[in-house]
């Protein structure tokens, strides 16, 4: 089993993403690709590392997790290679892998990727997706030997996760991400609601009231708002039938409570 | 050989196609898995039974179909697989199955998927396509035994199928479906066009005669609308090199005759 | 190993490109199908051609490159398919392929497909990517006899390449593609910046000097334009954090000048 996720901004109205695959299946052919997602805005490290860290966990110990969200290619910024128990992150040091990392028990290995044998020759200024990384994830999937990725690091660079505050009437979070079905994410998560214990606790965004954590969609009337826990484990705001950040006008940053 | 499609209305901006897929290779690495699309408009769950229904049979026997349109999803609709001579189909019971299920001759079993130990664990209330259709249409590749599934069932939610009317005067049908080029596909199969005999018929929409049916878009000249037997076996409505849906104003619902 | 990338007009929102998946692993179960893209613009031959042109080098040998960017499917057009030194190329014979084989070598076998067997059956008239281009696809990673397709051919439609001007003064291009990011991509080539030599050349739009080609976009300040020489080998006009062709108004065919 050799399995490599991709998680981009390149979009897939062009052939940037094929162009991964293509150096990807050159050098292991037996390896499966799963697309995470391509539609990270562009630019957007923060956006990247949060779809990388809800769902990287549902694939099998030794999948590779290769991220490029790279507004710095071609500058000073690293590549590197982080091994876990359980998988290998690769891509640009710039925050993109570390909310994933960061959930990780076991930091295994840290490697900067120098070893220019591995990449694809010539490299491009402005596309290590295709000529450093896609080449190095196939090589980390046939077991590389890992002292020969390059220079052992100490550490990595780490965006701060924004934690929720826990107070005496409740916590105070906010809106992280808001996905396809327009349902505001935010950063309180179950466990921090477990903490909160069994009071009839309330939420609230900066607008409106939205009454208890519900278990889902459709306890309460279409097209009304709905606090659940998430399926990433966070609690969010959405709406029966609706698209909550349209018809709330939610958006990242928003303030939301539970008191 | 082990394929296993996917339609949903998740999009692909977020990690949960991603997700699924992850659980599914976990459960069983050798699945082929291949999207349908995953851009049916949320929560449409007849635009999604006609998309499974438009597509499945180009696979081979044995593919599990796995669909998930599910507004519903945690409430008290069913989840539920479903064997014919050819396939298993899987996904929520409210409909989504059924529009692909009564092109099938035989129905050898109808099951509700009520064996936990076949789902990922915690299932979480929003998102069963990661955490129960996933790992069970893994198991259905594997050729579980169908009685370890969960309880039989005599039947299935069916949404009603919009008949064409068929008169002595023609043909009275709607369109059911635009797609991505804009051509406006109608529920008036070919089947029934047969039916219609030689003479000479010619469509029409709410505003416009468009002429006989043609073999193809480029049999009138550059932007004027055409009727077509299309590829999923309907007339549809088109303009060749352009977008019918716009060009014409035409929407899901409008009237479509053959005379 | 049995790789088939796939280039298409079809969008993902529909079951297109599912039913040519379907019809490929129905006849070739151990095919790897690696999508390009499907958003080449609605008829947009010269898009695809390009696409194609740009990213089908980086697959491996034996690679087969189907290409459907098809306006006048089921008109008198012909389907072909072309063998060079290291890949298949499968497609309508209206251009599509024409700017990647410009770049290859050799072309050894130009075969026009008139061979029914290996068609799906019944053909339609409208989508002979499922019924001919995938099911012959197919046949070409199976390592089928190519006298059996159809009969030799000696030439293929090629689209006319906009080749940049060269003069004492400088390169005089245009912009031949946007790209996801609104990176405006020119004509002008690494070979032609190259013959240029090492004089001071600066980069110029119709609306805005842009300096000496850089290495990389973080070269000038956030926000500003920037010439690069771009990952596919071509002069590109970008922005640093931004979008190229919103923010400074460019578009297909705009003149770009290297002075």
């Amino acid at each position: 089993m050799a399995i490599i996720t991709l998680t981009t901004d390149f979009g897939t109205t062009d052939w940037f993403v094929a162009s991964m695959k293509g150096v990807i299946l050159g050098a292991e052919p037996r390896a499966t690709i799963v697309d995470i997602t391509h539609e990270v805005p562009a630019g957007d490290i923060r956006a990247g590392a949060f779809v990388l860290a809800a769902s990287y966990r549902c694939f099998p110990r030794h999948t590779v997790h290769l991220a490029v969200v790279d507004p710095s290619v071609g500058s000073s910024r690293q590549a590197i290679a982080v091994r876990t128990a359980e998988y290998w992150f690769v891509g640009p040091d710039n925050g993109v892998l570390s909310f994933a990392l960061a959930q990780e028990k076991m930091l295994l290995e840290i490697r900067r990727l120098d070893n220019k044998l591995y990449f694809r020759q010539p490299v491009s200024n402005t596309f290590h997706g295709r000529d450093i990384f896609a080449p190095v994830a196939a090589r980390l999937v046939q077991g590389v030997q890992v002292e020969s990725l390059g220079e052992k690091l100490e550490d990595f660079v780490r965006l701060p996760w924004p934690q929720p505050k826990s107070e005496l009437k409740g916590l105070f979070g906010e809106v992280i991400y808001i996905d396809h079905f327009g349902n505001a994410i935010t950063n309180i998560d179950s466990a921090a609601l477990a903490r909160l214990g069994k009071r009839e606790w309330t939420v609230a965004t900066q607008s409106r009231q939205l009454g208890e954590v519900c278990q889902f969609y459709q306890e309460v009337p279409a097209n009304e708002p709905v606090a659940v826990l998430g399926s990433s484990g966070f609690l969010e705001i959405a709406v029966n039938g609706g698209h909550a950040a349209r018809a709330l006008g939610m958006k990242i940053g928003d303030a939301v409570e539970v008191k």
